[in-house]
């Protein structure tokens, strides 16, 4: 396809983010591997898992293929050049440091695989309920196998933090924008755009889900 | 198929049962998660992995699309439902209540997708043993997902209970009621009934599975 | 096809260790288990994850079918007799001699499921680097499966042994022999010899990865 100006502005900018928020869900794994003083093999399953479970869920569930990390393998030499460098430089200290400036590119991760989730499934043909729920899926579930794999209660299941929320109202945008003829491109641009504000919203704002009634 | 006052008896019957056993499964998820204080997010898909994760998990072994869960979207809106009203209206005393009670549906359940199971099994080509395997997988790896994800050891596998036991039983019956050139219909409905009964008679009379000599 | 006597041998050889290799992850499923206190359905369950769960997975992932355990039925009722004779016979002190004596048969399996996997996934006609993804998840993700649903943080991730990083060296070998035109049968019958023995080294000698600066 041609792209305008602007569209290909957007494309390398999303490729940027996309390229950022990738690695801000691998380092997601390779910290939680280092704070379970795994080795170099659990560190680089866990640190793969978080980086490509979602998405490969989502592409099992729809039945496509290749996945994302076989379409570009590169990917598995970054994670294994990640966690050898983790295992030489990493410090307590790092760990913590790392944990809250993540959460910055993380939430570029959010919005970027959620829209893009949502598009992939829409794609498929699929109705709109099932495409936000993929959509939620895709960055989500690299979380929660992360957490399974190391025996931790998934974070997303009970840190009551809206973020799978925000995904879910994002994927319905872009349900949305594709019902008003936009096209993909577009749609997940503007989709992972507000989810990405979103987020971001609500972790300098501290916005909570509501709670069990005691 | 055009079906006779009996079997139309019996459809709407076993159609009006699979309501009472999803709910119920999905319900044991609902539990699940209140007793691990999940929040909203955590609930939902608790819920859903209960509801939907074991037949999803043999249409991917048996390579079948579309899920029930993709193709009934309906359930999704259910489970969610469920999980905001549950933050609302649920308490401590309820769940101990909720709990002895399901036994009962939950044993409606075993029977329907046990015998189900095994007959879409047996429609996608499969041998009778693995036919069997992927009735007791249907209505048993909901629970085992359930309970993976919130970080305990799977009921299933260390209660002592004829569970899945009476669920490989059952799919045995049902090949043989196949192989007796039944109906696919009268093979599931005589099926689940034996399933459900033995089920029930297991909860009534207190049957445990032949434990480790000490 | 036709072999000749040496490759005859060679494959009557390979079949032996398949089968001692098999029965040896099965094996390990069994004795996890037991430990666990499991009942009749949860061993069978773990048993049968510690032997088939790899290589389903990497079924899954490059989307073949039919899986090992569905085209070689047999096995399933291998697994259930030997969780039958396990609760009649099995003591603690078996275990504890079983455990150390299974290294040896378990090395066969690695070798020959890595290097197998690692085959199958080139005949699939995927990029090297990810033929010997799929060659580490064959022989390493059953023992992944077996140790998460019993709720342990898997062996594999954090006992600092060369296991996957062995698998993962005798993959890049069998890529290597493809290269250079070998047939797949002796591409495999070197990988697996090669990695068995290193594996057999690395058990003798006791050798360590590389681990966390404190």
């Amino acid at each position: 396809m041609s792209l305008s100006v602007g569209e290909w502005l957007v494309s390398y900018g999303t490729q940027a983010f996309e390229i950022i928020g990738t690695l801000a869900f691998a380092l997601s794994g390779l910290i939680e591997a280092a704070r379970k003083k795994l080795d170099l093999v659990g560190m680089a399953i866990v640190t793969a898992l978080a980086a490509f479970g979602g998405g490969t869920l989502r592409d099992i569930l729809l039945d496509r293929r290749p996945f994302f990390w076989v379409e570009n393998e590169g990917w598995i030499w970054v994670v294994l050049a990640m966690c050898a460098l983790a295992l030489v430089f990493m410090r307590t200290r790092h760990i913590e440091l790392t944990e809250k400036t993540m959460q910055w590119p993380d939430a570029l991760g959010l919005g970027i695989f959620a829209a893009g989730g949502t598009q992939i499934a829409i794609g498929a043909g699929v109705s709109p309920i099932i495409a936000v729920v993929m959509g939620v899926i895709t960055p989500v579930f690299g979380g929660v196998l992360r957490d399974v794999v190391v025996n931790e209660i998934p974070r997303a299941f009970n840190d009551h933090q809206p973020y799978a929320v925000i995904a879910f109202a994002g994927g319905w945008l872009v349900v949305l924008l594709n019902a008003l003829s936009w096209t993909p491109f577009w749609s997940v641009a503007v989709g992972a755009l507000v989810i990405t504000v979103l987020r971001l919203l609500a972790v300098i704002l501290g916005w909570r889900l509501p709670t069990w009634r005691v």
